[in-house]
């Protein structure tokens, strides 16, 4: 079995195993955070980097929940974080998929950098930015959780929402930069196996 | 059939069809935007109120989706909210599966009251209140999103979390308690048929 569809099937079993909540109740609650940030008149580049940091906090949260699915579920499988590459699968089919239902693509675009491709974007329900806030990074939480997760277990990384559907991207795409590894113990593991 | 089983199978196959994301991700979410508001030195009973507030005008939304879904699911079945009765049990087995997975007992206080009585409180997971917040209502969005959902269809009504898990209660309670009907197009519907 190829490593990309034994992830979807992990992804899928994982899926199949969280308990959940409605998309839309979810949708609108971050919606309802987004907007209260919105309401001090700091600019937007201010409010996405709170929106970052807020994502990188549930990362550091999630990263536990998945470490420990992904364990129990596929036992003999891989370590899914032993390498930067293979993170990008890791996340792009099992974890996007236990947390949000939904798969991204992954774009290689070097060593040490990769972009996730969501044909959709699972926040952006009932969603439409105002004029004066058309820069805001709306779905920064998203690579906020990516870079929790990924810095969790070593990996220094920018993340960054570069397209975005709710700014007339027909997609979302998130890129994601390794910067180095942190930590000693897990030596070895930024350059691929 | 009876009633609340017809309700149950309804609530199951609205939930089956309904977008999901993960339960821990919404939390951690809504805990995070509960913390925002909990940043400024207002009282706990002013974030509550606002946290009502927040969850009414999610209800005004969600009650969309709730009518359209059900609509279309059992078309033949009587209206959800033609009386103030019969909203205990759409939101109880039908309401609360659709969004958050879980559903209610009833329990009938007076003709223009009844609580709904969770066991689980699907909001409180990974939440431990401060000694210094420890009267607030974290759950209150969820009073707010009943209130709003019903005064939507036009009853008048005062939602309140009267137990919650997070103040040490052994399961969730809300509080509903009708004061009329607010649309006179909908004339009779208060009182049950």
């Amino acid at each position: 079995m190829s490593k990309s569809s034994s992830s979807t099937r992990l992804g899928d079993l994982a899926w199949s195993k969280s308990p959940k909540t409605s998309s839309s109740l979810f949708t609108l609650t971050y919606g309802v955070l987004v907007n209260h940030l919105c309401t001090s008149s700091s600019p937007s580049s201010e409010v996405s980097a709170s929106l970052l940091k807020i994502g990188q906090n549930i990362g550091t949260r999630l990263i536990d929940d998945y470490i420990s699915k992904t364990s129990l579920l596929n036992p003999s499988g891989p370590s899914p974080c032993s390498s930067f590459t293979s993170t990008a699968e890791s996340i792009a089919k099992v974890g996007l998929k236990m947390f949000l239902g939904v798969t991204a693509d992954v774009r290689v675009d070097s060593d040490v950098g990769y972009s996730l491709v969501l044909s959709q974007n699972p926040l952006a329900d009932f969603v439409e930015l105002p004029d004066e806030r058309s820069d805001l990074k709306y779905s920064n939480v998203l690579a906020g959780c990516i870079k929790g997760c990924l810095e969790s277990v070593g990996f220094e990384v920018e993340v960054e929402v570069v397209k975005d559907t709710v700014w007339g991207d027909e997609c979302l795409e998130i890129k994601v930069e390794g910067k180095g590894r942190r930590r000693d113990e897990l030596e070895g593991g930024f350059k691929d196996e």
